[in-house]
């Protein structure tokens, strides 16, 4: 079940990234591909972020190691069914292991593979599996093989997630596309997601970081489905030069497109979130700090209580307001706080407004895409977030999750 | 469904403290009792703590301020069907409303009479029901009545809680016997949650409030369904001082008495929690401070990934891991951390131990009452918290309420 996302249509190739996937059954019983492998071209410039969680997993560790050294980064290999994460010394070897048989048959070093895993957290990594298949990949490396990739990247996903763009810069077409893969265990600073995005713009690897951050922080970073951070997380962005075209983060019309394709791709993650039956955009207005806004958006989205009455189509606002009276913001005046819920004003002042019915509650509910707006009235910081309700499926799918 | 819970049995009644019920109705097509009046002795004191969520309902604003007064508190009036919350001006009139009502019949000022109320928030309430039933009340008022009182101030709960004990001080009895109601939208500084605890002893006011504020410390405040705080939380605590026994909070064995009651009443909410199926004791050992261990052990009870684990009787010791690894936490050394589940080590020094197996772990996960227990293992400072699993019913009961 997803809220109003269908599967990808036209992913445009990025020059400078061939893409491989494969089958290595990692996850018991399972025939879909679960081996990914991106092959970037010599010129290409890569950018990085990962989770925030302490308990990092292996693939994580061997990443960011990989991406210290000065060599270029020539290979993403990812796998899904299985996370490699609470493995300890065990998993870091398998991970390393994994990168130097890619290394291997392509004539790199190791340091020039960087590891990514999704799945099962605690189960030691199949590596000698994933080893076995790595041969095949390098026979089916294609620039016109994103969705198949985006369909390798799957785990409780139920629809692919990508995302292309394209830009005329100087006379020359440029070209944005991009891959992730969520649906549970999604929160801010990084959901259970994997991320790939390409250009191929010319962009230096310090220009990169920053578009990767600023592009993140709108929309990797503004999603949340139950509040869980998973010790997986990544988001890689990368610019393989092909288009000749020279950018950075100054560049407006690059970066909004950048910005769209990060945020179609969140977005997706939220529509396929597990068991959403809505899609719901939570903006906090005119709070006296970001800091403020965000965390008070979050407290209406990680409510059971807000989320179960939203998958029940049940305009109970009593809700939405006792998650605003328990935020941790450090301002807050309740009569000046005005709550709508799609057009409809519900709460203006802090006090229920005069004109509103329950029936007008009840059809903006009734709607897939719904729309939570607080306005603080007290300062001029705004935020948004998207997240999805709760429901029986949520449940049933994380319960059943292992078995 | 409720874990391990059953009706109260002999709850021994408080000299000094008379309570009635009664049905006003104020819950359409309910024939449940939803009014309670209790009638203090005039030597009794009393302390109250409120909810800390900054929207408050109206019968949270009114008791404070009768609080304040120098009149003695001599009458507390509850409703269970409408919280009078989100309700404006009208609804602290409709509050002053049912106070002045029961200071009427009780030839008594309106400051000597405290109104609670629980229920579905944002609706007005019928004031002029209550009203109505108000002189029947004082016909009713007697000693033993706490059972019918403990249902009557029920919402979706579906077992009454109470609790009672006896002790000798100085050679006489003192009694302590309390009720209250939550099952949802608890989480710490005050649940959903209306508790009301009486005994004979003599305390003054001062103490009162030192004795209540230790106790709940160490009951309601370590209690969590959803994380939701709701906007009517209230407990009080009442001395009436009949048996003419004094004590204070230096008093070890009365403490000791009062905390019992108190943590039964707490963890009696825990155990009917909405569609509970598991009683869960989070304990967090050896962290550096007292704020960390709460929160480290608030952030596995609030992860929904965890709570459907639980429900699926699933050891998924990587979600726990991944809670402790995200936990808004100021120490935390991940090789240092050691996890159990009940008495079987799953992590040890950030490890998986090596005699760990999934039977061991599946075999706690089945028991109603599961004990998870970290120790951070670089300080000396603890909490222990209860909660519950997230199942189908809880999802349920909140997408429905209402209807």
């Amino acid at each position: 079940m997803s809220v109003g996302l269908s599967e990808p249509s036209r992913l445009i190739p990025v020059k400078g990234v061939k893409l491989a996937v494969g089958h290595a059954g990692i996850k018991k019983n399972s025939v879909k591909n679960d081996l990914v492998l991106f092959q970037l071209g010599e010129q290409a410039t890569v950018a990085a972020v990962f989770t925030t969680n302490k308990f990092c997993a292996a693939p994580v560790t061997i990443a960011k190691r990989h991406l210290q050294h000065n060599n270029a980064t020539r290979y993403l290999l990812i796998n899904s069914g299985n996370a490699n994460a609470g493995t300890g010394e065990q998993g870091i070897q398998s991970a390393l292991s994994t990168c130097q048989a890619v290394a291997a048959e392509a004539n790199a070093d190791e340091t020039e593979v960087l590891p990514f895993s999704t799945g099962v957290i605690g189960a030691q990594l199949p590596h000698h599996k994933i080893e076995l298949v790595i041969p095949s990949l390098f026979q089916d490396l294609k620039e016109d093989n994103w969705l198949a990739a985006a369909k390798g990247i799957m785990t409780t996903d139920t629809l692919p997630k990508a995302a292309s763009r394209q830009l005329t810069i100087n006379g020359k077409v440029v070209t944005i596309t991009g891959i992730c893969k969520g649906s549970g265990m999604i929160k801010p600073d990084m959901a259970t997601m994997l991320g790939y995005v390409a250009t191929d713009a010319v962009i230096s690897k310090q220009a990169l970081s920053v578009c990767l951050k600023q592009a993140v922080d709108v929309s990797f970073n503004c999603i949340s489905v139950d509040g869980d951070t998973s010790t997986n997380d990544a988001c890689i962005l990368i610019a393989t030069g092909s288009s000749a075209v020279e950018v950075d983060d100054s560049n407006k019309e690059f970066m909004q497109a950048l910005l769209e394709v990060f945020q179609q791709l969140a977005q997706s993650i939220i529509r396929d979130g597990e068991g959403a039956t809505k899609f719901v955009t939570i903006q906090v207005e005119q709070a006296t700090s970001q800091q403020d806004a965000r965390e008070l958006a979050y407290t209406i989205a990680h409510s059971p209580l807000v989320k179960t009455a939203l998958f029940a189509s049940d305009a109970n606002w009593g809700r939405i307001l006792a998650a605003i009276g328990r935020a941790p913001v450090s301002s807050l005046e309740i009569d000046q706080v005005d709550l709508f819920l799609g057009d409809v004003c519900l709460i203006e002042k802090g006090l229920p407004h005069p004109d509103y019915t329950e029936q007008k509650g009840q059809d903006v509910m009734k709607q897939q895409d719904i729309t939570i707006r607080v306005n603080l009235n007290i300062g001029d910081a705004a935020a948004t977030i998207w997240t999805t309700d709760l429901s029986y499926d949520y449940v049933k799918i994380n319960a059943e999750y292992r078995s």
